[in-house]
């Protein structure tokens, strides 16, 4: 390594847009110069990149994966070698992925057991949240210590009872240990308690397409939810609350409600609400299996919703939920009951493309990109200063991007591993060409140099976006 | 000139806190570089300056201040010379200030007015709003032409009927050109019709002492007056639109509901509303005179509503709206009828100064501070990537600040051309002590080394704050 | 006259709907009793009138009608005696009227030349509110002698400028005198100095079709000017507000918003913008001129928020704005240029009727068709007891109403003074059958038995729907 | 019995204020006529009641009490005999009470077990609610059963886990059973899974003081679960809402929202909400025990939004949630722990003369006195008709009222069997003089010629408040 020079290239960050080379020495960003000037032209440097007509930016932040994750009867089909090699491909140079507490287990455990899945295996940075499915006080007891060992953010589920989720009383007690530790709380914001009942009535009456997926989580309780979640974050004080796969609507009008009213509340949303709806669902035959995941697809109208929030910042970060089951064996468990099907999408590899697309439609700015995708996330998660941006100091983790080129999504050349694309023959502007983790080039002009291990365990600061 | 370094602070922008050397090229940012790094170890430069301990920050930009500005009679008592050092003593190194068509006069000889008001006066860089103040076929014809000369921004009055005011055919006639010509529109929204029926009647009732100036423009008719403008807006398709010192938590209110529907619409409030209230209105004698401007300060609670918003975005900017009448002689024209007080405090050296202390109570972030003081007003107004920040290319506007040092505000130590301090006696943490104006220094070391005429005129592009 | 007694109906007021007889003594209700009880045996009248299958209803109160109204070089073709007749045969036993100041004029000069014209000509009673188009000092000063005559309510206009137009401080003055004398200020809400704007622009472009008429008058323009004169009322202390012809969803929802904030906030709403919409306007040729009345009718979809707002008592009466123009001779002024079309649409003789089909079809109740016809428009404006209800004690004004008669609403037999309807064709369930009013049979069984001059002013008192 | 008039009183119901003579014959009112009319100067009956000077109202309709209740080990200390007795005495003259379905057991036998209670013990007529604490197939089963014979309203808990609570999957079957029924859901809402959570952590750090029953029920709780339950209730696809026992201003807000919408949400307040505050359950020592009731009494503030919505109708009924245990023995069961002390408070008797002083005081006008008090709850719960309204052919439930006899509340002299008044020593002006139970006299100017037993039965129909 030690150094690397990016230069002719338009650095884009979440804040500015200037003509700089960059510096890289060793893993990290040395110093940014204006092009041609005398600082500039003085480097010397091991080996240049030229990046003349293409963008410079931060290499992107998924601060929701779920790599090898075991859900109703299977696993996810990425394991952390495949997924963040897939991440990588498509500009993502740190995913923060999922430990999940058993019932009856340790948090403790369950950061031990992921520590173990991904150690070795991935390409690029990565880091972990919680997922709590057992609130006890044992459980709550082990939180300061994860977060003094970089895991700050919980996650609670308020859909799926007697798996993840959490009743009300639980979620208080987190967010009153949140609260006093600094935390993060992140809640998957739907009634489950509700939408079993509308499921077990659907499968009772023969609705049981995929499409009914969709029927049975209606807009309202993903609404209902969030506006609990938020009641009860302000009855335990007021720590962050992170809202995962905001889809709806009406969902969306009560984070701008909390955030109005100054309360510390945040939004998450995902390429497939922004560019899909439930029409996938309603494919005909099993088709509509591929889309199945909660929050659902939601009608026409509600990703207009989701855009407007996005440059109104009511939804600060788009993450993926990468959590992809292949159509053959695993979506077929739910052939003939749509409450069978693993539920989740494939996506780790396309969010930078798809968020530039709709830079090039005019739906949100370049800066605005480069913010939801990678200098939001960072802040979020206490990855800021390290990630998310590219400033003297941090992580060279860099991406030079090609905004002429064109390329069509498919699983034909994706390289998540999962034998479809939600986005198949989806034409988009834009691609990566070379990206840098930590200085190392992993992709060069399309060509892949990484290597399993790279990627290193990144501890995280508590949440950077309040205040 | 040539080469300057700042070394060894922290660098601040809206974006970044990190520990970062500078290096100035003539008048412009050439290169950060991370401290320690062998690329800045590596530079050369005639002057270095020591940051050790200190904020390497961009110089401030007061997008609202109204130097010698003709209104009741009289003059602000700041010229371009004293006004623009003050600023600059204050770590202020860019105002926008108003030419003032009069009636029956022409948008472009007012601005050849104010240019040649302006011209060879400055300390520091400046610019022009417009005040339409009638607002005719042949006044909108000349938009465009102003536009293209870098006065991108309109301001119009819905208080002062007889004077500046504009009924609302004429606002909406602007919005119609503003929509065209990518310009933005700024308001005074207060509803002035309505006002004068309860100045009038104050006065008619011998209700005359400075604090009924107060009580006579009601937080609601500044409120009514910021939801008419908005809809006038959207009436117009939606063209950028300003609320000028916003004060009233009712008006907020509108700006938020507004903002949440994805309108482009802004708000600007002032050190005056953050940090006094009415109480000084009502201070004995003919004391609170000092205190009268339009919007009023207000009952204690509307500044707690307006720090929240500048937390949660629905506030922007923090300007001055520094317009100095002297106690003596000028405010004295009201002794008798506070309708004849000259409107406006002094207030364009010490914004930075009182945002910082802010920060130093918790109220904002560093970062924040930044982004209210310089970021967003540059990017608001068409100055970004010149002004408003440190980054290789822009112009090299720079305050080392000390955040640890302490000051008193008052009239016996302060530059500005007034015989009172708003703030007096007030005890502040944080000083300027070193500025930067296009590389030159113009403070150093808390002495005055700049020249009136150094500052030039910046013509600005359009709004860079929508989308 | 002396006794009569209805037997056999179904009594339906606002409160109740019960199996009972009337007897009317003189002018007045005297008694009910239940259907069958020895109370009711015992009565002896000189008339029986035999409603079984029936209802009996109080005879509707029309708030908003413009009998022999000046308006655009031309003169409303309804006078008080056709206008009148025309009103009874539909069912409605009160008109309120409107008496107009002139510019220069005074409001006693208006009322005395209002009555004069109203004198012996009603075939029902009739009441005036006072239209204030020159709210000057010595116009102020005569509000409370016209309250004390029992004329309580006062309409100011925010269209129409250089007619009946006021600015918000004439507004706001009115609203002052309303608070203190307990009158009722009534708004027509519409920012007619924007309009006026979108008006001359649309004429100068070519666009001077009927249907220009409605798009030069946006929905935001009448929310915004509900919510300004909501404004003004809160900063006059808060006299009862009364916002006529409400057409907008956009308005419905100002008005709602400052209900729940308890305020003393009253909409009206007209059959023509729940039964209409602005596909009407844009029928081919001139046929739209037919339409033409400000408010304008709306898009699809107002009209639902509006019937909701009926259900939900965000708006309170349904009156006709009864301005008739024949299309011959009078709306033709308007050809070649919409803004010259006089402004009224027929409508005082099928309210009644119009709104028992929506009972038919399930929009409202049947309470509610009577609430809102007769007891809340008697309620706002001072006639309760009297009017609006049949009780012990109010005024004999009882309307026999056959809920299974079909009719077909048509220029051809209808009884008002124009050459056409705005419902031509259009098939209702439910027609009057017999009229009292005072005790004296105006229509019986569809027969005339009326004659001008039976009706005779009534005076009123303040608001009755306040607390 | 046979015939009895009332003459000389003013006649005020919801709708109208009138100078009537009543006619009743047998249980029933045969006729109203004016006073002095020749209809009811020719009445001649066994017994004249003289009304001069007094109101004459329907006798109260109290929906919500729970005599003889089961509650937290032991038994509320008023039997039908002395509640419906105590109740009388107060001018109410219907209760609808609560039969309770046991975990396990049928809503059929609870309501069987609930008749027998009562039958032959109540000295006025009643009616039941059934609340549902064990939402299984079989009990919603029999909800069409019940609703067929007169039990018409279902009330879910959203607080007291592990007791009456039902979770949202149950609250959702139980609406969309409504929907289909014709049935309304009450809901007691607060979120008691959260609370618990407060309540065991308040306990497990010794704060037992009844205050704490305050503390540990934020007003937050409330209107989350109050946000929910419509929501809930939106999903099943909008039967009647009706939200028992609202207190807070938040709660309130969701009504409001919910009513603009147009959906069919009710709420009910009570009296110790009106009138007290959570200062007397910070009384010294346990004497706020004698206050403890759920949902809690709210600071000052709250009191002040429930009588503005009692004004707007966002709130429409007021009952008394009367529930008395006896300060000894009873609530002495939480001495040292408030979570054991018994939940409720006396009230049945002086709901009436309470909100009669809301009259005398300005709050409300006489003729909401009435509505909220008789005609509301009556249309809410199916007994219009016959009882909350004066009427032909209603049921002689009448009270003869003196708005100007004073009288001070006191456990000294109520009727209740209770020793303590939550009202002790308060003077209000209005007192009960004569009352009517089906015509019958039950109280004689204030002699008690009553019995147990006189009281029967009422079947209700579905709610009469929609639309």
């Amino acid at each position: 390594m030690a150094r690397v020079v990016i230069r002719g290239g338009l650095l884009v960050t979440a804040a500015d847009e200037v003509e700089a080379d960059v510096l890289v020495e060793d893993e990290k960003v040395a110093a940014l110069a204006a092009r041609g000037s005398a600082a500039a032209e003085g480097w010397t440097a091991e080996r240049v990149i030229d990046a003349t007509g293409m963008y410079v930016i931060p290499g992107g932040v998924d601060a929701h994966t779920h790599m090898e994750m075991p859900f109703g009867g299977t696993v996810a089909s990425d394991s952390f070698a495949t997924g963040t090699r897939a991440a990588a491909w498509g500009g993502t140079t740190t995913v923060v992925d999922f430990a999940v507490q058993e019932r009856g287990g340790s948090p403790r455990a369950a950061l031990d057991a992921w520590h173990e899945k991904a150690a070795g295996q991935c390409a690029i940075d990565y880091s972990f949240h919680l997922i709590m499915s057992d609130v006890t006080a044992g459980a709550l007891g082990e939180m300061d210590a994860l977060v003094g060992e970089g895991v700050t953010s919980f996650k609670l589920f308020m859909a799926y009872p007697g798996a993840l989720y959490s009743d009300d009383g639980r979620i208080l007690r987190a967010l009153q240990h949140a609260e006093r530790s600094g935390a993060t709380v992140m809640v998957h914001a739907e009634n489950g308690i509700a939408i079993d009942v509308l499921v077990e009535q659907a499968v009772a009456e023969g609705r049981t397409a995929p499409r009914y997926h969709g029927e049975t989580r209606p807009a309202l309780l993903e609404a209902e939810a969030t506006h609990r979640a938020i009641a009860l974050a302000r009855v335990a004080g007021g720590p962050p609350l992170y809202v995962v796969h905001v889809s709806a609507e009406e969902a969306v009008r009560e984070l701008a409600a909390a955030r109005d009213a100054g309360l510390p509340v945040f939004g998450e949303t995902c390429p497939q609400y922004l560019f899909l709806s439930d029409e996938e669902l309603a494919r005909p035959g099993f088709e509509g299996a591929k889309y199945v995941c909660s929050t659902p697809l939601r009608p026409e109208g509600h990703g207009a919703a989701l855009w407007r929030a996005l440059r109104t910042d009511d939804l600060q970060v788009v993450s993926t939920d990468h959590c992809p089951f292949c159509f053959a064996e695993q979506k077929e468990l739910g052939r003939g009951d749509f409450s069978l099907i693993p539920n989740g999408l494939p996506g780790v590899e396309h969010r930078m493309d798809l968020l530039h697309q709709a830079v090039v439609e005019g739906r949100i700015s370049r800066r605005r990109w480069i913010e939801v995708a990678c200098a939001a996330p960072a802040r979020m998660f206490g990855l800021y200063g390290r990630k998310g941006t590219v400033a003297p100091g941090s992580d060279a983790d860099i991406v030079v991007y090609d905004p002429a080129a064109e390329q069509v999504i498919s699983a034909a050349n994706h390289h998540m591993n999962v034998d479809y694309s939600a986005y198949e023959g989806r034409r988009v502007m834009g691609q990566v060409v070379t990206v840098l983790s930590r200085g190392e080039t992993v992709v060069e002009r399309r060509r892949w140099t990484g290597r399993a291990g790279w990627g290193t365990f990144v501890p995280r600061a508590t949440c950077q976006l309040v205040g």
